[in-house]
């Protein structure tokens, strides 16, 4: 297919690549295959077909953790809707995912044409209105505004890290379009000098009388990329910290300031103290939300707090407005280092998982083996329940990062999302950890690893059932049950060939410690190892998930 | 787990019951997890927990297709924004289906807490906003409303044919209740009298001229339960009739009077002039939608129909309203009987499938000998694509039904779909076609067929990726192709045992009509076959696909 006239499809397509979209997610549909054609043509981009659109969208999020910005291209009604799910993922986490929406002709909605793909009500905006819920800018192209409001809906996205929407008809993206002239400059965060002067005074009163200072990093400090600063901020005044989970991995674990994470009441006493006991806690970028909380069991007292957040700071209820986070980090940075000489530095280390109670092999032997192993760089994925839960307990190696999609919690979410990360860090060790109720969600993306030739390591825990909601309610009851699958036998099933899988099922101590040490630096295969867990093996940290 | 205390749950549960519901679709979350112990207890219902929540409104959709009412259950936010595809292509099929959903507390949501499942802003409304869109009722319960808006939501359901959302937080749900007091009354259609008289004017003004009349059935005529009455007007006047795609096997395709499927210009001319030539075609039900007229290429004058709508019809451009179809269809069964002796009887059979031009196994082949051996009560399902297009060209057995989507149009959905049909339909045969594309949207479904020992044929079109986006465009563009499984292993993986799935690969004439003939009665196994097509066959009927 010869590459087409220059046209708004080709323009999006400049502008994906110009922000780093490597990649484009999705699936195709009649109403995108014109621009897919496109999208072809377009050499510094790569189409990633997945097997349905939520798991393309899960995949593009991940993808978007790691590299600042993803696309998921759908075809309009059917397509689209099976994508929300994922796009109210990304905005709740604070993703920059953009969506595009490949749509029925102007004429066939001007023709209020009974098209199919929509309810037959010879009406189109419905499922536009539906995304509105979840997206932070949405546009509807038309020949006329397509490229500014292409350009309006990407730099909305990449200043509020949360999705966009654009709905592109398919005469629209074959209209002739002129390619940008300029490259698009980053919106800024409204800035107040007042504010900041304000701030600066009001946080150095709460800090020249601290006696013990330290910080809690939230997930947007990570989104708003600004761990630099903060990092630099807790490096040079020694400030323990910790992570709360959904920010797990923002700063470096292995700095001898790292307390661990923090998740309220029932976190370890090493964690909990120095956070909750301090005179200041400097928040950076932290929401407290039921799961990372222990259902909001946290001891901060709001009068000890400097809240930083990606547009505005809070100190004793006063907001200072306009106040962009990267500045309110420098300028608490400059404070205490004035202050900080005689603070307590920390003297413990992040607590360990607890050791396993005897040989046979169990979760604790589990995650102790895949602690114990990690190496510098890996890409830790977590589903949402067991899996999630010993997320908290981990300990990153340096330039490790955790990618847990704790808040909006959509079991299924982990298996695509490791596949758009290992898309994105072609480089990195990428390894998933996911249970047998949530793989069910979405395995055909495992077929899309093997498709692409890509190394993960997968463990599918195998405890028979949603034990996440055992453990909430229901212990025994059928309906924590699930349909019984033969794991390995259905990851070989995806393989094209037989080696592209490595499958193995795990009930042994010491063998995936093995298998761990062995990949370090490369993987003849994907690494599949189906681990054989009880069913009612409780997870191995709690993080009090609140019963029914 | 002991039954509840009578609650609000129960009473729904009973309601859901009382109309018809013998089965609960859907997959646990914590926010519905004790609702689920009313549903356990709920002895005249059975929980059906899906891999995944599209996967359930797909299965709930084909269960409402055959038991005229289906309900979903989901958890808050991950859990219903999954399902809405498949709920909104029950509301453009007009399947009614209740979407409940398990939400949080009533106390979380006042207290704008920032809880797992939502978009961390405190606010619990986006997601029934996004599917007022696609509900015909929707009711957020409340302790005080509970009773009443389930009510609401039931009658709005039964009287529109369309999905109904009722959000239920998790402490409305075990709020204690009295049962329903009576049975619910179904609301009446609106009826005019004046309407009534002065269509049957109209019609017998359009009738008694007329020299050939026929019949046109779409799907609302099968949706309003109007078969009957439809049945008996082309029987007793023997007016040839026709099928819409979507209207498919609403009468009985082995009458004498059936002229076969009508799709437009490329229809054969044995159904297409009898339809477009008659002076008069009693429209029952019908709606013109792209796919199910070649694009639109319907050629019958308007001045010649009688167009029969589920609230009303129309005559010359003029609208009776407030006419329910069974009394305009009994109207003009009346008239008709008048004026039918010398109206032209039909005298052609319905086309059959293009004969095979080889020996070697092809399309041809396959849906010959599919044909050839359906029988008494078959229910067929075909996914959208070419299993769809070969649905325009089957004609079925007596009591034989049709599951497919072609007006949404949605691929994956037929094979959840025929998992909800075939326990809707425990002792008829379901029949799956669905091509490799499509199968891979939704193939953890097929896990659910196993895990109820279900034994339906599923017939894998392997075609090597999507073929009919190839015929609309891209024909040999790698964005159509797919990921390659091993079908059949996979079929095994998924089954608990080694017997449960009979599989095999199809490539030879004469294979699929010896295992059609002898699982008439029964079958020991789900019977699955890969039947091995080319990537490059053309749908064995043309339906006149718009290409881009």
């Amino acid at each position: 297919m010869p590459a087409q006239e220059y046209n708004v499809g080709c323009y999006l397509l400049d502008r994906l690549v110009e922000i780093g979209c490597g990649h484009l997610f999705g699936v195709p549909g009649d109403y995108n295959l014109r621009f897919l054609d496109d999208v072809t043509a377009q050499k510094d981009l790569e189409w990633v077909g997945c097997a349905n659109e939520l798991n393309a969208a899960y995949a593009a999020d991940g993808y978007a953790r790691c590299r600042r910005i993803a696309a998921v291209l759908t075809t309009y009604g059917v397509g689209e809707l099976s994508a929300v799910n994922g796009i109210a993922g990304a905005y709740a986490e604070r993703n920059p995912v953009i969506h595009i929406v490949g749509g029925p002709s102007t004429e066939a909605e001007h023709g209020h044409k009974m098209m199919h793909h929509t309810l037959g009500d010879g009406l189109f905006q419905h499922f536009s209105l539906m995304s509105e819920n979840i997206s932070c800018m949405t546009a509807r192209l038309t020949v006329e505004n397509a490229l500014t409001e292409i350009d309006r809906v990407i730099r909305g996205v990449m200043y509020h890290k949360k999705p966009g929407y654009i709905l592109m008809p398919m005469d629209v993206a074959v209209a002739p379009a002129f390619p940008p002239t300029v490259r698009l400059a980053p919106r800024m965060a409204e800035f107040s000098q007042d504010a900041l002067d304000a701030f600066k005074v009001a946080a150095e009163e709460k800090i020249k009388s601290s006696k013990r200072t330290s910080a809690l990093v939230g997930y947007l400090c990570d989104r708003f990329l600004c761990h630099k600063e903060a990092q630099a901020l807790v490096d040079d005044a020694h400030i323990p910290f910790a992570h709360m989970l959904l920010g797990k991995g923002t700063l470096n674990e292995q700095s001898p300031n790292y307390l661990g994470c923090y998740f309220g009441s029932s976190c370890p006493d090493s964690v909990r103290r120095p956070v909750e006991d301090a005179d200041v806690c400097v928040m950076l970028g932290v929401k407290f939300h039921d799961f990372g909380t222990g259902y909001f069991s946290q001891k901060i007292h709001l009068d000890h707090m400097i809240d930083i957040q990606p547009f505005e700071s809070t100190i004793n209820g006063r907001v200072y407005p306009q106040l962009p986070m990267k500045d309110a980090i420098l300028a608490v940075h400059e404070i205490v280092m004035k202050y900080c000489d005689n603070w307590p530095k920390n003297e413990s280390k992040p607590p360990r998982f607890p050791a396993p109670e005897d040989e046979k092999f169990s979760m604790r032997h589990f995650w102790n083996e895949v602690q114990d192993n990690l190496t510098e760089g890996d890409i830790i994925v977590v589903d949402q329940g067991t899996s999630s839960s010993a997320g908290a307990g981990l300990v990153l190696p340096r330039n490790g990062k955790c990618i847990v999609q704790c808040l909006w919690g959509s079991i299924g979410f982990s298996l695509p999302a490791a596949f758009g990360a290992q898309l994105a860090e072609p480089h990195r060790r990428v390894i998933l950890s996911v249970g047998d109720g949530s793989a069910q969600m979405t395995i055909q993306e495992l077929g899309s690893f093997l498709r692409h030739g890509l190394r993960p390591i997968v463990f599918l825990v195998n405890n028979d059932g949603y034990v996440i909601e055992r453990v909430i309610h229901g212990w025994n009851e059928a309906y924590n049950d699930i349909a019984t699958w033969n794991w390995c036998a259905l990851a070989k099933a995806m393989s094209a060939t037989e080696n592209q899988a490595d499958t193995a099922t795990v009930k042994e101590v010491g063998v995936i410690a093995r298998m761990m040490k062995e990949t370090q630096k490369e993987r003849s295969a994907l690494m599949f190892r189906e681990v054989m867990l009880g069913r009612h093996e409780l997870p191995i940290v709690s993080l009090a998930w609140k019963p029914n």
